[in-house]
This record gives structure tokens, sequence and C-alpha cells, in this order.
């Protein structure tokens, strides 16, 4: 008998357990090129929240009555797959049930000698690769640089830290209460770590990154992501990784800016400040001034008549009303 | 006589000219390294309300009697500086009034030549190094890509659209009126124009937009920037410039995440979805074992024991009461 969670209504807002129920079906048989893995474990990660809704990016929507969706650690039990045979430890996406079949298709085999196989879907696993991939590919912290990550106690945030910690960085955690926060800097062995349920968070930045924050890993988005960018050094980078605290929203979005797209895009913001740019000067004359000649650069200006209006037409630029490049005209050349 | 502008009364929202008042005073005599010159023209610009309110990243509060501050095309009158001779047209600061004195630091000395002096502090002056540095050291367009450019009439995003011309890019406007959508599309070259105050933006966006957007260039922030948002492509980049929906905000900020503090620290703001790091399994796995190895890896575990308890488990994990990566243990291996 394969014992089975399947949703049983889609939850409003956080879920509890009575939108789930239990289920039994018969252990399914592998067909030619498939296998039958029993589950080991099951890893619960806040994606799976969107996949229920239909918000996750890849993945289709659970319906009730389907069994719901996860990555286990599994292992193989009988097998038509030429890639595994039985006693296989692997990582699959059994879901939430004891048996599943596999036809082999983004399934790992796992070497159970090189750490616990539960790891495999922590950090070892795909929570990871989210922070090796994010840390490696974009953040590139640098010796002596300030990290900061939130839910420090969780999969992603505790590799976040330790890779950080690696790389010679000073590190500092973001986590739920001082369990947790004790847990990060006396296990995980972070520089310091905050609650944000009883601190200040913003005060909080300020004594525990004196040297402000150069690597920003977020995997909560709303008021910690606010407070944190308040707190930037000089050529910060902020990984928009996970949005925790809107995965539950429902009904309308929360005001301001939504982040979301950022991550879905795998979009880049970046902040530009002209001054940073003063040693292009030559390169950009000489450039613009070429362009110029050549007929590419048209312009329009709204040039106000004389020193005494200059008020009423930066006020009109104020409001949006002026008409190209704003301009008081108040000499002639001699 | 030297006629000037001074602030009269700091504004609280948007500036009216009853704010400023008229002045004069004697024409200054240049001291030893110093000249004189004439205004001929005075750039007004969005900075400088963030300057009279000390805002503004760089500059001095202007107090009420002071001079406005302000960039300006000006004539040397008379010089004792080796650098500058009477005649000579330069790029510098005198402010609303007709004569100033400068030591010549942060004075560019122009060629009328090349094109009308008043473009000086336009397209080819701070505003087009504006432009030009943000395409081409952060969002470096590539031929085909889509760029939108916000506030597409004002000096910086009229250049930013012809630059990304000049790479061959589709590139759509947002402006506020049909009058400067005309000029967009008409004068400046641009393939389409959006009137953000008679259009809905998004739905204009997807149909100017068809390829979605690789390249967006804020000069605004607000709706206009949260509207973008939802229409970009794969690797966009946004680059974060203005904020002119906020200069004249006062009282509380606007709610949400507020980017300005990306422009200030010159941040980056990355978007991470793991997925895409799929053939990173190889180099991320055998790096992690030797972590592992190594002792530098701690993970700490919350394993909820059978099947029959995963729904609470991640309604657990849901409400952040889990303590490190979140599992179900449903059996042990063979």
């Amino acid at each position: 008998m394969n014992h089975q969670i399947v949703l049983k209504a889609y939850p409003e807002g956080v879920p509890e357990p009575s939108h789930f129920a239990t289920a039994q079906a018969d252990v399914p048989e592998p067909g030619e090129g498939e296998f039958l893995s029993r589950t080991l474990y099951i890893s619960l990660d806040p994606y799976v929240r969107g996949v229920i809704t239909g918000k996750h990016m890849y993945e289709e929507r659970v319906t009730p009555g389907d069994v719901i969706i996860g990555r286990t650690v599994s292992q193989v039990v009988s097998s038509k797959h030429p890639g595994f045979a039985a006693g296989d430890i692997v990582v699959n996406e059994n879901g939430w049930q004891e048996f599943g079949v596999s036809n082999g298709k983004g399934v790992r085999k796992l070497d159970p000698r090189i750490a616990p196989v539960s790891t495999a879907v922590g950090i070892l696993g795909m929570p990871g690769l989210t922070a090796y991939a994010g840390m490696t590919f974009l953040a590139k912290p640098k010796p002596g640089e300030t990290v900061v990550v939130s839910a420090a106690a969780g999969p992603v945030g505790s590799m976040v830290g330790q890779i950080a910690k690696i790389h010679g960085c000073r590190v500092v955690g973001i986590a739920g209460s001082d369990e947790k926060c004790q847990m990060v800097t006396d296990h995980l062995g972070f520089d310091a770590c905050i609650n944000y349920k009883t601190e200040d968070l913003r005060e909080a930045l300020v004594e525990a990154c004196p040297d402000r924050i150069d690597i920003y890993f977020d995997n909560v988005a709303g008021d910690t992501l606010t407070a944190v960018m308040t707190r930037l050094a000089l050529g910060a980078r902020i990984i928009l990784c996970g949005m925790i605290t809107q995965y539950n929203i429902t009904g309308a979005p929360p005001p301001g800016p939504n982040l979301g797209p950022i991550v879905g895009a795998r979009a880049s913001m970046l902040g530009l400040v002209v001054y940073d740019y003063n040693d292009r000067w030559d390169e950009f004359a000489s450039q613009a001034a070429e362009w110029f000649a050549a007929g590419k650069l048209k312009y329009k200006e709204d040039i106000a008549e004389g020193l005494a209006v200059a008020p009423e037409a930066f006020c009109r630029l104020m409001r949006g009303e002026n008409f190209g490049k704003a301009l008081v005209h108040v000499a002639d050349p001699s």
C-alpha cells in the first residue's frame, strides 16, 4: 500500500493541516525505462506553497486530490531503467507519498559515503546550489566584505553564510528567534545574527555592520529588504532569491514596486550616479561630437527668456510641463 | 550690477515661484587664480530640487537668501586664471545670477564650433554623459534589444533613446503629453512613445514591446517603474537613474522598498533562479563535498517523523517555526 498526502482544498493565506488529507493507492509498477523508489526523506520547501496555488514559475498547479509535489531522497526498489539499480539512493520528486515511479529525468544518484543522505535536499542539494550559484556567479564575495543573509537558519541562508565565511567575509545572519540566532552564530559560525522579531532591524544592522553591507542575500523580501537597503555599502550587491514574506499573500499585492519580476527575469537593477564617470568626459565628448556631426543626435530645448523667469521655468520643470531640455537664456555671447 | 535669484523660503512639496526672490549685488572681482564670467544659459535640472532641501548627495543645502545653485554656460569676461581667457565659453556653476567668479575647478571649456553652446548642459553635457554612462557601462545594449526610457522628452531620456538607436535597438519612450510623444518619435526617431497620462501604461507596454523589455532606463521611479517591471525580458537590465516622482515628496516616504539607496550605493540588485545553474551541479557537488569533508559545512535539520505529519510540518515551515532544513522522515534505507 502506498500512503499519500493529497491537497484537500486550496489554502487562503497561510496553509493549515486541514487543507491536506491522507489517501492511499496501490504501490505503482515501473514500466519500461522507469524505476520504483521508496521515499526516505521528503524535503519541505517554501516554493511548494507557490506550486499549490499555481504561482511558481515552472511547475504545474496542484489541484485538490493530487499528491503534494516535492523533492525527496529515495531508494530504488526495482528498476527497468538502465541507469538505476535496486538499492541506489537518489534525489527525485516522489512528492508526499511512500512510493513513486520515475523515468530518471532530473534524478541525481547519491554517494551516501559523502554525507548523510538527507543533506542532498539541504546544504548539498538545491538549497546548497542556490547559495553557491548566487554567491559564486552573482555576488562574488571578496575577503573582508560584509555579507548579510536573511532566513539565516534555513538551508539556503546557512549555506550562504558558510560560503561567505570560506571567502573570508564578515557574515551577519537575520533569523526569527533567539534559538535560531544562537545556532547561526555558535553552530554555523556566523559573526553575528539579528533576531528581527525582537530587535530594531535598522539599528541592529548599524551595529552589526560597522562597514555597511556589501552583499545582501535576500530570502524574504518585504520589510527586511527595505531595512537592509538603508545600510548598503558602495557597490553593494543584492541577490533577490526568495520572497517568503509574499508567498502567502492573498488579494492585493503589497504597495510599492514588487521585485518579484526581477527574479523571474533574472534581471539586474543597477544604480547609476553620473559623477562616477567624470573620468569619461573626454571619451564621451569626442564620441558625442562625432555623433552630432553625423546628424545622429537631435535635441529639443525649452528656453525661458531672462533671469527673472527662472523660478517659474524651474517650477514648470518640477511639474513636468517643460518640453525638452529646460534652460534659461540670460545673455548672448559677445 | 549682478542680478540674482535667491531662495526666499523652503518649498514644501512642489515649489512655486513665490519660494524665490530677486536680488542684486555688485559684479564680483576675480582674485588671483580666478575668472569672472557672464552667464549665457542656466541649466534647470530636477536635482536642484534636492539640493534646495539638502537631499542631494553631494551639494550643500541652499538656505534662504542664497543664490540658487545650478550649472551654467558662461563666457569669460576677465581672468586671472592661466587656463581661461576673456571670450572663452565654459560650462561652470554660476547658479541663477548674471555673473559669477570661478577658480576653474570642475569647469569645462567649450568649442562652440561643435554644436550650439546650450547643448553643453543638455545632450552634450551632464545629461548626455548620464545617458552615455548608463548605456555604455551598465546596460550594454545589443542590436535588436528593446529599450524603454521614461522622461523620454527630457535631455537624459532623449539621449538614452538615441544612443540605443545607434546601437540598433528598438526604442520606446514614455512621456507625459501627446506633444512630447510626437517629438520623441518624429524628431528624436524613437520607434514608439507612450503617453503615461492618457494610456494604460501596462497595456501600452505590451503593445509597444512585443518582445518584452531588455533595458529600462528609469528617470522617474514610482508607478512607471512598477509597470515596466511587469514586462521584463529574460536578463533585463534596469538602470535606476532619476526618481523625479519622489523629489517633491514631503512627510512619509511612499510604501514599499525605496530604491533610492540602490542609486546612492551604485548597488546592483540581481535576480537569482537556481534552475539556471543546473549545468553547475557537478562543479557544486565536488566543491561542496570537499568543503564538507574538511568540516567547513555545518547544518541543522528539523525532521518530522512519518508521512502523516507532513502537512503540519509544512505549515510550521510556512509560519517560520521550523528550526533548520525542514524534512519529513518517511523510511530508512534498506
